[in-house]
């Protein structure tokens, strides 16, 4: 496991987006977009239904986030930051994760879900093994 | 191979910021940020250095593209593209390629690659086979 710099954290911590890439059944590459937020060292995903990444994921461990900087371009393209390792998915708690996230990717005081007694759904945990990038990340 | 629609070519125009999945010897992601461009309806990529991205598809042809749409939020995520299908990495033209794009990505006017006699490079083509996303992009 690789330990996440302050560094690290404190970009989690400001709400970037997710490219959340799985292996499909094929080992073919899956994407989607999705919040982060950190747990216990680890990178979690909250999701309330079972998709296709998760299914991915119970197949295959093996995940990679890459995430955007903004504000800071060298030649044309922005720093950005890559994490790899290995995801387990957990059963419940995606609707409290989703609620705490939802304070910093759509505002303070937002109610997320929006539906009323959303599905327990599932929290995705990525212990992190490599991190790179472009960009001061140690 | 899939049509790429009006929309999906007009964005593309647009200048954004491709994440560039390939898998690793072991068939583990791996992701870098790129600038890209269209030519006979392939998505083509200009790479001065023989990058690792360029080593894996080699081995592996599979390749995804995902791309962050600015401006359109849906319950906080941002519309976003994902190209999927098969690369192929020709030799020479890369200059020639990022000049291009550099009119785009940096804007008009720049000389890129800023050296002079820069390496002929390499250049990715990619057919693209499957087309998803949060968005209208057929």
């Amino acid at each position: 496991m690789s330990r996440l710099s302050p560094t690290v954290l404190e970009f989690l911590a400001s709400g970037p987006l997710a490219h959340v890439v799985t292996l499909g059944p094929a080992g073919d590459p899956h994407v989607t977009l999705a919040w982060v937020g950190v747990e216990d060292g680890e990178v979690v995903i909250g999701t309330l239904s079972d998709q296709r990444k998760l299914q991915n994921l119970r197949n295959d461990p093996r995940i990679a986030l890459s995430f955007e900087v903004g504000g800071q371009i060298h030649a044309g393209l922005p720093s950005y930051l890559v994490l790899r390792g290995r995801a387990r998915v957990t059963e419940g708690g995606a609707p409290e994760l989703l609620q705490r996230l939802a304070e910093t990717y759509i505002g303070p005081g937002v109610t997320f879900p929006p539906m009323p007694n959303p599905p327990a759904g599932y929290v995705t945990r990525v212990t992190v093994e490599k991190v790179s990038g472009m960009g001061d990340w140690d």
